[in-house]
């Protein structure tokens, strides 16, 4: 299953549309033609309607929105709506500020996502800012851990059953769930975390993954975790003692590049609850 | 001639302001650095006269165009055009949206292009769009192949004849014309499709050759576009089993960082049409 | 003192909050990231202020302006100061057009910055700009060497004096003083100035610097040019052949990554005038 999935992203080649932030954006084209997938950028709402039209899948990054781009995302995710697109939220620093909070909410209400990927702490303030899980919850740690799993796996699929888009929440142990089934995945390495733009990364690669396996779309968000964690292991290997974060990012790339099914099959560390 | 053109870069040092992307930017400062020019980036309508004054050449890429950025683009064009400074133009995606064509062909109506660079499938949309070519080229294909060269070399020529800009089309076999001569290169490796960017890295590049070398206008810009393909074909010979496009991307720019006169007139792979 | 500053960094893990341009964006993040601090990038008007205030420092660079980020860093920069925290200007292209220019000395008016870095020329237009050191200084040089080293000193002192920040100068020899004191340190390499960004990326890291040492801050902003030059030599030494700037530019952000508190302190070049 998880191996059809990276072999049917570079089988079909999904055309995903993004509008990310301007600090991790190259890295996100460069992941998404690693994968198998073709990237393209538009943020005008001039423009963003006709070029998500073209594509396969929409990737909504928060990261660096402002008021030019904002109006874009609304009017892309509900072209893309209305086109039975693909889309995906990444709400970057949901929680840090007002807009962002306001804008990651805002759109959750007004556009359908089909998967909606973050940090815990960005997925919580979706959670409580959205309304959607009111009363509940209340003690969802700040990491997701050993001891902290069994709750973070009720919060996911809870939240899922809730707003209908599958949750991928990325940390030291990584989960994907959507209301009945969740993917806890073991993959990664501590030092991605000294790399900008991991997350971002992932929402791009996850958004091709997505479009490319359409009858799976919870197996395909799941392999893309597995597939970036993997890649993070595989790529810190090749790693001399001289070199840092610049070259991790590099190295990590490079990894999603050479995957192959049979690679991710075998490094591949989830269970299913 | 081309090894002159490289020199010339090297040691007349152009500085090179651009209108770019967001996306690619990073990469082509460091190409244009790594040629032996100087970049520039400024996009703001009220500096983007000041800026384009103090430089050599102006490189106007759409590639994430907006409403602010588009004005400029008018404004800095002029300016250069009122000076006499070298001006290119990249029109990337057009033909994928209505904006991206409105621009590109309304940037050829009011601005005069040393330059355009493009893929066959951008610069048809502009020959097209632009009315520039009508009744004539029905048949040029979607790819520049052996089969399909000799109309694609017609048609390079007449459009530049129509146009007064040289056009330089790239991809497999990469088209350099003015209206009665064509470089037909055959550099470079499939793999630089992987690569974010390759493309308005080459027009940075492109936009420094032409400006260094302003009495070889076309051999300046066939001359770039072969340092692209050879750094391409150089830097894959870098590369490690597990390396991918992200270390390739490097190997790529460390290459035309390194390449002098006698490795380019030595690797360079033309005929002139 | 200049090894503690550096280890400082790595134990506070100081948040910064940048306004910067979208050609470096990216190495800045990973340089902060790199060096032990955690960078957050946001530029709207509506976002500054609820981010800068969880932050511990400001890092405002002008490098690509415009209309829409101009009024963002006189806000962000104002919450700073009403809060305290570190901020710092970075003046790129200061001296090149007036909207940077103006925009600059604007800003100087307004915000109270605890460092002010740039090159000399950059630093040169802020004084004579701002009015801050009139009808003195006329004598000092465009570039910082041995021998115009004494009135350059003495010129950042005098404009440290009259601006109260402590003013940095980096080039060949770079120099961070205030009224009183001025490092003159000789760590780095001509090479880097191929490479797009370094002082960009020295901006982002100093401000970490100060931010983790806010009972020394000249010695931190010092220390972070000792750490960025050390950086680019130990980075030169394990490039290879081939290599060119884009692989410098990952083996430099690998280096200050690596670095520790011993390495600094005796690679680090430096005399105190």
């Amino acid at each position: 299953m998880i191996k059809e999935c990276l072999e049917n992203v570079r089988k079909n080649v999904p055309l995903v549309h993004n509008i990310t932030n301007y600090v991790t954006v190259n890295d996100v084209a460069n992941v998404i033609l690693a994968c198998g997938g073709s990237p393209i950028m538009s943020d005008d709402e001039g423009d963003v309607e006709d070029i998500t039209s073209i594509c396969g899948g929409l990737n909504i990054n928060i990261g660096t929105l402002n008021k030019n781009t904002i109006p874009s995302m609304y009017l892309a995710g509900k072209k893309a709506n209305e086109l039975g697109h693909v889309v995906l939220l990444d709400p970057v620093g949901a929680g840090a500020s007002k807009l962002r909070t306001d804008t990651a909410v805002g759109l959750m209400k007004e556009i359908r996502f089909d998967v909606i990927r973050g940090n815990i702490s960005e997925i919580k303030t979706l959670a409580y800012g959205s309304g959607s899980t009111k009363g509940v919850d209340a003690d969802v740690a700040d990491a997701v851990t050993e001891d902290t799993l069994d709750n973070a796996v009720a919060f996911v699929k809870k939240l899922s059953a809730e707003t209908g888009s599958i949750i991928a929440v990325t940390g030291a142990i990584d989960l994907v769930a959507d209301s009945e089934k969740c993917y806890v995945i073991r993959n990664g390495r501590p030092e991605m975390g000294k790399i900008t733009g991991t997350g971002c990364q992932l929402s791009g690669m996850m958004t091709a993954y997505v479009v490319a396996n359409q009858d799976n779309k919870l197996e395909a968000a799941a392999a893309a975790v597995m597939v970036m964690g993997l890649a993070g292991e595989i790529g810190y290997s090749h790693l001399q003692a001289f070199e840092g974060n610049s070259t991790y990012r590099n190295r990590i790339i490079d990894a999603i590049y050479n995957m192959d099914g049979d690679t991710l099959e075998q490094g591949a560390k989830f269970e299913i609850r």
